[in-house]
């Protein structure tokens, strides 16, 4: 069998997730290979870098597609340099500061011919597409989400986490979030939310949202960076047919408390082999759900300040 | 001629702007006929009063269709129990506490065979019109827009505008952005926000937005609730053929200084000729992004937090 010619690809923004999961998973595929990087930090050793996508665009015409892993406040412009460029877009979660944002670069993407994904890598983890079948048989009762780690520990440095547009303990939230719009059969809103601000920081450090479904099937949330003991990423669903959870970021699957058998984390491989699927069929994948109800909880919840955060 | 039957209506939630604008909107038509009311507080004297919409709609059968004139945070579940009816919906604006609640609302219209209007008045004002047909031939060069008011004056005892969910001056600065995305030839989006929260209060008294479209084309918005003395609601765009000036919410219109004849401001009218020609046509109309601007300024936004407001 022929081997299939590779997507050659280029990474802008290259931090701590780049190095962690992207160009690991890159290297790894045989459907991409990595031709350039562009950041205004590091860029890959071995490889063609530039310090804006701008420069990379012009120097190196080869590049059909590239990886946006910028923070989400400077997606949009580097989003639309590329398909400006005619090139296939990558980006990371969240897509971008704003909802309006990102609608506006689904239209440019569509007029451009090229593809569009606003990737959501913990719809990847292994437990998600076995609770999606299992939920779609025995419809939750009830969920529950514990989302708690140690911002200090998981996020050393990262000032723009911290700005307007960062979103706070909403980055590691809306993973949880791109899950459950994931495995749930019916659509949920929020009802009420409380975000907590220290008052030396731009965004929240603890959000506890309330949503429900129009058949009034609750879902709360408990998303919490102040977590130094017991580290948790986990989604408890209650159904008539047992306890389904979540565990590790969707890395962990156990039903009435039995685990069950799952292939290894590879949200990343998954991810990028996705990608490659969407630009082969001329195709995009944009599902705003998940940042739009972070959007909804900033506009509905209630603020409560907290004391100084200290690094 | 024949006549046409009238569209029997009743209306949820009989406050300040049900009394205002939509019962002599409803009562000058010949396309409604109001046939009863809901309300916790007053019901419309001489028509059939109600605690609830649901005891409305199952006391008075006629109902064709409602008009949704309770806050915000209320809509969704008055609307949701109108579509389950089989009744059409007009909702005042905004057109719910969240964005997700209003995607939910679309999809059970469109289940239903439902007209599902989510109503900005304020496009209806007579200067939109020619101000959209003046801004296509001659694109914006870049936009003002002052909407200052007293709050005292225009929402005395409104407390659910303060609560969580209320939007605060987004109340009326939604009126704003409806007239600016109904104008501009191109789709703008937020680059970065400020809101201003007084200590006691859970929603926004000011806020100042700053949106560009993809050109650079820059919008810039001041929201503000404090203004005691010169009450403006002027929307300012700078184009090569000159100045073009919505004032007074969109009913006068100048060009480079000169007022335009325009017809009598009468937005609820047209707002309920437009929603008999959706029933009419099977079609509904429901457009977020003034919603999802706001949304977008309340994540981005930077809070910041100012003294007491006394009412």
């Amino acid at each position: 069998m022929k081997k299939k010619r590779p997507i050659k690809i280029a990474i802008v923004g290259v931090g701590k997730i780049a190095c962690d999961q992207h160009l690991p998973a890159i290297w790894a595929s045989d459907e991409f290979e990595l031709v350039a990087s562009a950041s205004l930090g590091e860029t890959v050793a071995g490889w063609p870098g530039f310090r804006s996508i701008d420069d990379m665009l012009a120097a190196v015409p080869k590049i059909e597609a590239v990886a946006l892993c910028v923070p989400p406040q400077y997606r949009y412009m580097a989003a639309r340099a590329a398909l400006l460029a005619g090139k296939h877009v990558l980006m990371e979660k969240p897509p971008g500061a704003t909802l309006s944002e990102v609608e506006d670069l689904q239209a440019l993407a569509a007029r451009q011919g090229c593809t569009l994904f606003a990737s959501w890598h913990s719809r990847h983890a292994p437990a998600v597409q076995p609770a999606k079948a299992f939920l779609a048989e025995w419809p939750p009762l009830s969920v529950q989400i514990v989302w708690r780690e140690d911002v200090r520990l998981w996020h050393p440095g990262q000032d723009w986490i911290w700005q307007a547009g960062g979103l706070g303990v909403f980055d590691p939230g809306i993973n949880a979030l791109s899950i459950l719009t994931e495995i749930l059969p019916s659509r949920v809103f929020l009802q009420r939310a409380t975000l907590g601000f220290p008052a030396n920081r731009a965004a929240p450090i603890a959000a506890e949202l309330f949503f429900q479904d129009a058949d009034g099937m609750q879902v709360h949330a408990d998303f919490d960076w102040r977590e130094t003991t017991q580290q948790r990423w986990d989604i408890v669903v209650q159904t008539a047919a047992g306890e389904l959870r979540l565990g590790d970021g969707g890395a962990s699957l156990w039903r009435q408390g039995a685990a069950q058998a799952l292939g290894d984390e590879k949200e990343y491989p998954s991810l990028y082999r996705h990608f490659a699927a969407l630009i082969k069929d001329g195709r995009s994948d944009v599902d705003l759900s998940p940042l739009r109800h972070v959007a909804d909880a900033f506009m509905l919840g209630l603020r409560a300040q907290l004391g100084l955060f200290d690094h």
